[in-house]
């Protein structure tokens, strides 16, 4: 009986990940698809190989708390850096399309999943077809980000309106989430609470962004006179972690703290540190760790054996078709004369961890069945693994005219 | 009933430390001392503010399961960073003087800290005081390795013993712990046990030394033909991760691994890779972010209650006693006329990181307990302080004469 380091399994695990990662990622772009889709490949491959061979050799990647911990790290940080790059005063410009976007956004895909639960279910209880609807609502902002990185777009004007109604959604996903799951536990829903959640959200991004260059500049001031190695890694690692918890803790998710965070920061939040180097190149090797977990987890958690069941497979077809067609409806709402409307929807089709996430809740509540969960599961990952390759599609094509 | 995000408050404790590690670092490198120093001190007033306030504020990190993860990263990742700084070739050269300084540099501190064990813990079992032995038999080159930079000596001649017997002192110390450990884990003493043991540890280091470049040239070729983001990090960290592994396979710890896999790799290694930017440079981020925890989470674990007894200090400072006679008596194996000896004895001193990697690992293992861990750190901490003021002080010496 030796001992066992509980480091070294995990990191073997980590490893395989990213490796995998890398090979797909590879692979994708070879075949000039974005790397991305690669890496959620070779996590449906890693997740099911197992099921397809009964080898058992990464059956505990699925439910390893170190594996999940990292890929939770590594959205954050991702978010992190496509704040960075972000800049507020573009998304200022588009500010009103975001909005108008976000709200069509969250209403047209909520009837419409809430139609296919009244067609397909008819027998199920009210609250399962407002569930539905509202893991459609969501839109997660992360693979659209990464495909628009990956394709060097972000400065785009639909980029922006993407990308700001992308948050705006993860609000109002949020507080449609803390409604629904207040009005299926308790059966009743206070104007009141439904208002604190509307009133937090709005005020933690509106405080960010006017508040936090003045409180950044205050905090780094101080510790811009440390001389010790790594201080403005540290200093903006620690400013982006404090603002998730922030977020968590005001009841939204971590990640909208961190993308707030890289909102507010700027190299100029920077310009008193002796260490010279640009923040985005030092911050890359921790994405290049942590980010590459996050979608290869992603493709962990598909199960292959769930869709033998026709059932799931119709439910989860047309969840899929409500959530392609509500995002759709929503890029009428921007405003702008010569927009490529299709990009715009085609950049808020992704559900991704937000909707796994409200799945998860829904399954926790006793709201959503096995089957449920199988078919959002399918809608989850359709509507993540199309986005890369309309999206490219979509935008080759606005500029090749 | 809000939904809260594991990864929050994780992050926030993570902040707490990166940021308090910085702070103590740069305290103590103001007044010249080490950084680690700092590091560990700021561990302690977070591990007992607690104790001190009564606001049960950090408790939680103490056990934290994902800080104690990021804390064995942060060691593993460490020494792969000193092995890549580690040249082979160069270890070959510094000769006999350094081999005989290093063996006896092992030998002399574990006898006197076996007796140690015996004579204030009768009661203990054998295996306490052969740990308390192997803490003491490593070397921390860095501390000593940065005074004579700064003093401007590091061509001399004692110096050079000095810092390769430090070098071979960390692969007969990482042997040591392996057979240590093994030991205790299994509670067998037999001579065939510890030949095994011994065996598989030199196996393993001159195998990774002696097959490692071929193995990297093999393995990284196809690698490097590879075009996606990221490739050469990802490549280097699952060596080491793999290697960490394979180590803790072989019933060794994971470090020696890590150790090994940074004495293969080389800028060589990486020749073909596309990415020219050195591996050092990208792994720094990486560090930064994952060896403070390991530091200020031994700091985190001394629990200032256990000093109340009169028997842990007197236990520290018989240790303290110990660690410096036994380093002292190395100096004499030393080969040549006309050595300061007293300079290299000092120059050995140092416990730095790889007494507390030790302990960490005897504390992991149930071997030490609260009150031994602390008397430990009590040595650690103060060979690691005087060596600066002494070694400054000895070579001034040497050179007024």
């Amino acid at each position: 009986m030796t001992h066992h380091d509980p480091a070294a399994s995990f990191l073997l695990g980590l490893a395989a990940i990213l490796l995998a990662a890398k090979l797909g990622g590879e692979l994708f772009e070879r075949f000039r698809q974005p790397a991305v889709l690669g890496e959620l490949v070779a996590g449906v491959l890693i997740g099911n190989l197992d099921y397809l061979t009964g080898w058992g050799l990464f059956s505990g990647l699925r439910t390893d708390p170190f594996i999940d911990i990292f890929s939770r790290i590594g959205v954050i940080a991702l978010l992190f850096d496509v704040g960075l790059e972000t800049q507020v005063g573009e998304m200022m410009k588009v500010g009103l399309s975001s909005l108008l976007v976000a709200v069509a956004g969250v209403i047209a895909p909520m009837i419409l999943g809430f139609a296919v639960g009244q067609m397909l279910l008819p027998q199920a209880p009210w609250s399962v077809h407002l569930f539905l609807g509202a893991t459609l609502a969501a839109t997660s902002v992360g693979i659209t980000a990464r495909v628009l990185k990956d394709l060097g777009r972000l400065k785009d004007r639909e980029s922006q309106i993407i990308l700001g109604a992308a948050v705006i959604d993860d609000v109002l996903g949020l507080i449609v989430l803390a409604v629904v799951s207040a009005m299926v536990t308790t059966g009743d829903v206070t104007a009141g609470s439904v208002a604190r959640i509307v009133v937090v959200s709005a005020l933690f991004l509106a405080a960010a962004v006017l508040l936090g260059d003045r409180v950044v500049r205050g905090l780094a001031e101080p510790l811009s006179r440390m001389r010790v190695r790594g201080m403005k890694l540290i200093t903006a690692l620690s400013f982006c972690f404090g603002m998730a918890w922030l977020a968590d803790l005001a009841g939204l998710a971590p990640i909208v703290g961190a993308f707030a965070a890289g909102l507010v920061l700027s190299e100029a939040s920077f310009a008193r540190f002796a260490d010279q180097r640009p923040l985005q190149q030092m911050l890359e090797p921790v994405t290049t760790l942590f980010v590459p977990v996050f979608f290869v987890l992603m493709g962990i958690q598909v199960r292959l054996e769930t869709f033998r069941d026709p059932g799931v497979f119709v439910l989860g077809a047309a969840l899929t078709a409500a959530a392609i067609l509500g995002k759709q409806v929503c890029s009428l709402a921007a405003v702008g004369k010569g927009l490529d409307r299709l990009s715009i929807g085609i950049g808020m089709i992704p559900r991704g961890e937000v909707g796994l996430i409200f799945a998860g809740i829904g399954r926790g509540l006793g709201v959503l069945d096995d089957a449920m969960f199988a078919a959002i599961l399918m809608m989850v990952v359709v509507t993540t693994f199309i986005t890369p390759i309309a999206l490219q599609r979509s935008m080759s094509r606005r500029r090749a005219s």
